[in-house]
């Protein structure tokens, strides 16, 4: 099939075409009349713009660049269906890449995004980045760059995040005040940001209410369930039984719930979980799992409209902004 | 930054651009030690090629158009994960858009899409779309299309799907096996094919054992969990409870199971309930649901070979493939 082009468009109606390229740019020297019958003549002929061309022309697509460590955790498609709908209500179309939480991959992903002229990128690091010169790289060629969740603190970019420190301090305060003392932590590496902070929450609540932390009840692991059921494992092996437990995230404190009903333990009763996250999941295994509400599709709306204002105000250099997002302890029956 | 072009690379290395040019595509005339000279020292200027304009001069991308009717949901999150997988593998990346289940907004991506100059696009439609008029435009500018699961049945154009049909007689046919006639079906709107298939599925078993079909044993609604919660309201406002439940998909069960708990119902002693798709949930609810294993992460994965498959072929009329994937009856405790 051959491309309608403006031209056709400019000889259906006789116009010029630079009039039928302004009207369709919203040019305000083009009557609004005009701008009308253009439009209209522009559907009925089907003209698609080629927007690879346009591209070119202004270096610049419609394209938005989205790196996460996984599209299948609850987390990340919910925050990727939030980038989705604010992209799709200001024009824009989301590019989506998984990390796998790989390093390696989220350069490739990251040089692919740029290759393609992604106007902007929206980023939550894998689990084994700690070098950011392919981020730095970004900055530098002017694309502009949102974390959101997973950051890199010292990076001076725009920043979608909670009080992940707070939120997990308040977390075990609730098991204290609940009147559990032997408290474990199932937590995740240390060299990711998320991790380290809600580890430092968990050791404050205990410190701040004179309980001792002791080493044998920190678990060190992933993000996965796989990891919540490892941990239990030791745990189990160890005989070192705490009376509750406050898992990094959903994923584990599931994995924590697998394992220990596999061994009989009765929850809350012998021993009390509360997670990080609020996986849809949260709400449907019995007992319910008390947890941190961390608002996915907000953070990724957020970051959605962050990303669009700096790409549209074209600032240079741009303005950073980082927005905390307010969680909840959201009580229910694990603890 | 300046960008730093194939000339700067020639320069650098004193040989022409067109060589550096062909090395970079892996040109056959160009010996691998020159290759690999070339590789280098683009890579330490931090070469970036502009596939924009590679984009334009081919008037093809390395963009792979996905258009899902939700992403958080998580037989579409898996998909797309699957999709990604295949896609990074071979170079390209892919475009994310939800149409939420609306055909207008469908229809609004697919344009998207093609004004990008995807290379292909990959679709599951929406639950509102019964007109494929904006598909079978994509096909006539020969894009590849490659649709999967919610698919057009007489759109000729490649598909990966399961034997709907076959996989929910095999469902209900296990109910029956177990001694239960009196069956409900939660169906989904008859105007989706995988819905329409389904309840054909659950007749075809009902009338094979000489069940009679019962017409108030049929609720009609949507694929989400509301839907599932609200047909079971329905059936206690009627007083009309069967011995056993068969779901559409897993997030109707689940809204079944919760409307059912609610009301005191003991599942599966007072009533069974088979869901549909195995979703990561399916394993979680207590009791376990028995449930149809659909292959999410693999039909994605196929329908990214396909297309990519497609795409490299450049084959006009394509070779059209329907990939029918199997399915398998997960038993589990809830049937």
């Amino acid at each position: 099939m051959n491309e309608v082009t403006i031209k056709d468009i400019a000889e259906a109606l006789k116009i010029s075409p630079s009039t039928v390229s302004r009207a369709l740019s919203d040019h305000p020297d083009i009557s609004e009349s005009t701008k009308k019958r253009v439009i209209n003549k522009a559907s009925s002929l089907n003209y698609n713009p080629n927007i690879v061309a346009q591209s070119l022309k202004s270096n610049k697509t419609k394209l938005i660049g989205v790196i996460v460590p996984e599209i299948e955790h609850s987390f990340f498609a919910s925050a990727i269906s939030g980038i989705e709908e604010v992209a799709y209500r200001s024009g824009y179309i989301i590019v989506v890449c998984s990390s796998e939480e790989s390093y390696d991959r989220e350069v490739v992903n990251t040089n692919a995004l740029v290759s393609n002229r992604a106007a902007g990128l929206i980023v939550s690091i894998s689990q084994t980045t700690t070098n950011s010169d392919h981020l730095k790289a970004v900055m530098k060629r002017n694309i502009p760059l949102v974390l959101f969740d997973r950051v890199i603190e010292d990076l001076n970019t725009s920043k979608v995040i909670i009080d992940d420190k707070n939120s997990a301090f308040n977390a075990v305060n609730y098991l204290i005040g609940k009147g559990y003392k032997d408290i474990a932590h199932l937590a995740g590496k240390q060299e990711v940001n998320i991790c380290r902070l809600r580890f430092e929450g968990y050791c404050k609540a205990l410190q701040d209410n004179n309980i001792p932390i002791n080493e044998n009840y920190i678990f060190y692991g992933g993000l996965h369930e796989q990891d919540g059921y490892n941990s239990i494992e030791q745990m189990i092996k160890q005989k070192n039984i705490p009376e509750a437990i406050f898992a990094v995230n959903d994923p584990v404190a599931i994995g924590a719930f697998k394992r220990l009903r596999e061994e009989g333990f009765s929850i809350p009763e012998q021993i009390a979980i509360v997670g990080f996250s609020n996986n849809p999941i949260a709400e449907i295994i019995e007992p319910k799992l008390t947890t941190v509400n961390q608002p996915a599709y907000e953070m990724g709306r957020k970051a959605a409209e962050l990303i669009i204002n700096q790409i549209k105000s074209g600032e240079s250099p741009p303005k950073f902004m980082t927005e905390i997002l307010d969680t909840e302890l959201i009580v229910r029956e694990s603890a």
